[in-house]
């Protein structure tokens, strides 16, 4: 990436909402218990369980990444001859190095996955395969809602996965990196797409945050050892309190519906654009904010030369095209104008 | 704690300082790669570097925590089969909820501990434990510097550890979460605090940060892997660029040192005030910011209700009072009268 | 099982062979020092180490199972950053209950699998696959041989995928919970089974001995730790004279390959009774000590009260029906001649 | 050692009772289902679960060695954030190569230990810590009986350890690599030297089988899981009968009693002859197997020519000799007279 220029490589590449800074600042006065334990902090918390629905008992546990909040989840849910039931694209799977396996110690069990999203029939094979002592045992299943695909379970097809798997005796846990975008684009509340799970990893940080996210533990029964689960997992900041800050600003006024909102829109904005340029074809409808395309590789090599994105499948060629909550429109007709004339000149 | 009532509890209760924020409001412009792999952030890994004097091949990463730290570099200098020795009073051992244990695998040899700091016999003696396959081979001797007991090693004391430990076929690991408060207590660079061991884990929280420290990697051998095992460990970042904001901020001018220097100096006026105070014993005379003391039990609990602090020891009636960068004269001496005034009326 | 019935369930329903316990027993002589520090043992390791054509620096270790044996093997070859390759259908995958993830804390990558046999192509897109800090790296290829189904890599393909490994930067293990079998089968002896491989999972309780394994490491640069590893791995007996007694059963006159080429041939003669009964479709050509078929449902559970076995795959109706060095060919005949009668009358 | 040759190494240098092999001998007719899903290791389960005064719900696992008993029993009775209370001379402590740390993920907590036996007053005062987030919180007592320096807890000591671990909340195990020589010195049932407890590690291997313990769960509530975890720790036997066969031998005619009572009271032989030479020094009277001395380095070096025993403690020359169950008056005879020869020269 050439420093300062703008692209489409990660919601993550983004810069942190002004709102999310001023927060910071303003919690920056005076002294206050380290490691949660103040009341600023213990505010918060109620905030982020208020804005999921959260029952009496649940609890909200601020950690630094989501793969710090995945692996946690995890910990917190399974029992050590217990496996999670994750799609083939979950982040736990394809992008955490291990960590479930390494540091939880999960066996991960790949349902049948289609267009980024777990079928109902690959989750009813899984919880009817006969179980031994020699497999694990499956104990929890884990859905991302919007997916890695930029694709969404719908409500009722994500209630119809959480029922299956509660009847089969598992716990659901959601990987909601990008749940504010699923709540935005199904034009819902937070708790409504998280409504029934056990657990939950709610993102900040592609949202506009510094980097937060939070353990939502809506199952009351779970919250045993997880003030201690979460030191140990090394997810426990000392000053506690920006942290909080982070979701402070993101719950006020909706700031997290309007940043998820507006990254959404662009990235419809943008498949619109190069959806009408031929020789570009949209692999799939953007439902949140990822454009998946594929183009000649000739004006791939030309775009990234100035725009920053990434090569999602090196046998098809598609690309990834990601808009944040700071992508502007000139941004993307720019990018959609670029485009049109690397393809023009492939 | 009373929200925003100032104390003594510890130096992570303490504010961010102003300049970390303008860092971070500094970094906030444009997109940047994810994970650390953009320009700013490996300028600031090389500014750490040298600042620590890192040869050639060295290696920093940024990590979220001090017990995120610690765990990582445990992994990265043990194998399976390997212990790491440490004092009684280690972070490691007593304040990261048996992480070693259940994130790095690895038992903890303790070795014998006078005033906060591990002895020199006690390493040898464990070092020429017999080993055979039934015990744990040591392969790490861990420092803590300046300790948890607020004390420090002498340059020729750290020294003499280190050698013997490398004499003996260990690797030197220090654990800096107050490097800077040693540097500046020792009166030297932080490079000669750390000259000849093969990694830290540097703080910068407890010195003004909002939340940062990094593992310097300083024996080369030990890079290999490292990229994948801090996102293991639940350690990468995907905003890095403000991770290194933070110790851009502190390694200016040397704001480090400015930080750790004063906090320090008011551990010392403290020391001197209180230890003025008939009925106060100053346990420990403060070699960088805790003051630790006894006093009445009856001055404790009346002092505790307008002030945070914690008891160190429960059999002894030890407290710890901690002096963090924000701490101020006026802090200092408000507190050591009502010190006296309490232990008056006790 | 009803007791004492014979049956086709596994190779380790079978008894253990008359010499093995005459071994043990000859080995039940005065004081011998635990652990495997006598010199019986000693020597047996050397015997093994020549059968499987070990050069100098290699090391042998007996350990009490199969699942022991693979996973010591994982913990001896990999960094915590990296993964092993295995087939679909590897024991290591589906039946060692998480093992691998919870005890060695590996994740698995599973390679594109036909026939029980991983592809030299699944093998080589894993390999190219690209790597960043995100996705574990690959590390190690563990082959089974003879595989799960019973089917063989003949020297040639075996030879292609370790060589191909090898190019790739990764370490080569084999499951050889019958490599007795494979080498029977394939005519040759153990050594030019595992020729060029790093680390080998011998066995010997499938192939008539009591309960014990062995972990040959072919490579030297893995036996650093290995003693202090199979201990903590849970895997090493005290009285050990009494596993080494198993193998020099076995290694005596080539004993393992009498029972392996037993198994062989009973399995043969089991596939071309049943496979001349109409209704009865022997699904693979058994390699080794297993026949696959389908048969009409009503036959199987009409079978199933007289004989043990598993069903393979509730969705196809496959049944497994196993040899071992204990099957005569009045069980394997007087078994067709049931199937016959089942059939006909299902 | 030199083979063959005598001595007081370990109780696991000693043969395997002629009983134990004629009771594996006498299973090992026809086919049975492996893994401990035959109805003779189901009856032997039932017998060692009645032995050790079992109620209705407890379960018993043969495993492979005392310490796959031993870290089966952590993972069955901890979570990740607790840790188990040991002795300072604990099996799990000392012996086991940081495998609770490793495999289990425990942190050990060292009590305050007199003679071998963790003392009332030390498990208070663990129990009694103050416990945050930031440590780990004690969720096991594990006790050693006999001990591993051949001392006992009397009955009324025990309960009273067994009755403060429950009181505050803690689970008890008991490491019985011993157990039998425990019950024989006590003069009870081995029921009465478990009871109130929560699970058991119970050692078959020293009291003369060929390689067998078992994991008595005697709480119900911690069988949930516990044949998944068996297996994932790397301990279930394919041809399980012949670890059935083992126990089922001791418990017949409580062979057991009959074995430790006869190491016992060789131990005490041992020491009355030993004890009676001058520069000799029963530096602990025998409770159980273990004479503890100590005597001019002279004389130890020249006894270990002759014969194999442990140097216990280099720094006082402490030595340990110990007695199996076939051990005989004349190897006692033999070697105390070789003592006073050794030390009259010395």
């Amino acid at each position: 990436m050439s420093d300062g220029r703008r692209g489409f490589a990660s919601d993550n590449a983004a810069t942190v909402h002004p709102a999310v800074l001023e927060s910071i600042a303003k919690a920056n006065v005076g002294h206050a218990f380290g490691y949660g334990h103040d009341s600023y902090t213990a505010s918060v918390e109620q905030r982020v369980a208020d804005a999921l629905g959260a029952p009496a008992g649940a609890q909200v546990y601020f950690v630094f990444n989501g793969t710090g909040a995945n692996v946690l989840s995890l910990r917190a849910a399974l029992r050590p001859w217990q496996a999670a039931i994750v799609s083939e694209n979950a982040h736990l799977h394809t992008d955490e190095v291990g960590a479930p396996e390494a540091v939880a110690g999960s066996k991960l069990l790949v349902a049948e996955t289609v267009d980024g999203k777990l079928t109902l029939r690959g989750l009813q094979r899984l919880i009817e395969k006969p179980n031994d002592e020699h497999f694990v045992k499956a104990g929890l299943l884990s859905l991302t809602q919007s997916t890695e695909f930029g694709t969404l379970y719908s409500l009722a097809e994500f209630r119809s996965l959480v029922d299956t798997a509660h009847a089969g005796g598992l716990l659901v846990h959601v990987d909601g990196a990008r749940l504010a975008n699923a709540a935005a684009a199904l034009g819902v509340g937070l708790a409504e797409v998280v409504a029934g799970v056990d657990l939950v990893s709610f993102g900040a940080t592609k949202n506009g945050a510094l980097g937060c996210e939070a353990v939502v533990v809506l199952n009351p029964a779970l919250t045993e050892g997880m003030l201690h689960l979460r030191k140990q997992t090394l997810q426990l900041a000392s000053k506690m309190r920006f942290l909080a800050a982070q979701f402070d600003a993101l719950l006020t006024d909706e700031l997290w519906r309007l940043n998820a909102g507006h990254a959404n829109a662009m990235a419809s904005r943008l498949a619109d654009a190069v959806g009408a340029i031929e020789g570009v074809v949209v692999s799939r409808r953007p439902a949140v904010n990822a454009v998946f395309a594929t183009l000649p590789a000739a004006a791939r090599v030309r775009l990234l030369e100035d725009f920053d994105f990434y090569e999602w499948d090196a046998t098809t060629g598609e690309v990834r095209w990601m808009c944040a909550w700071d992508t502007t429109e000139a941004d993307v007709d720019g990018f959609a104008a670029a485009v049109r004339t690397a393809v023009a000149s492939a």
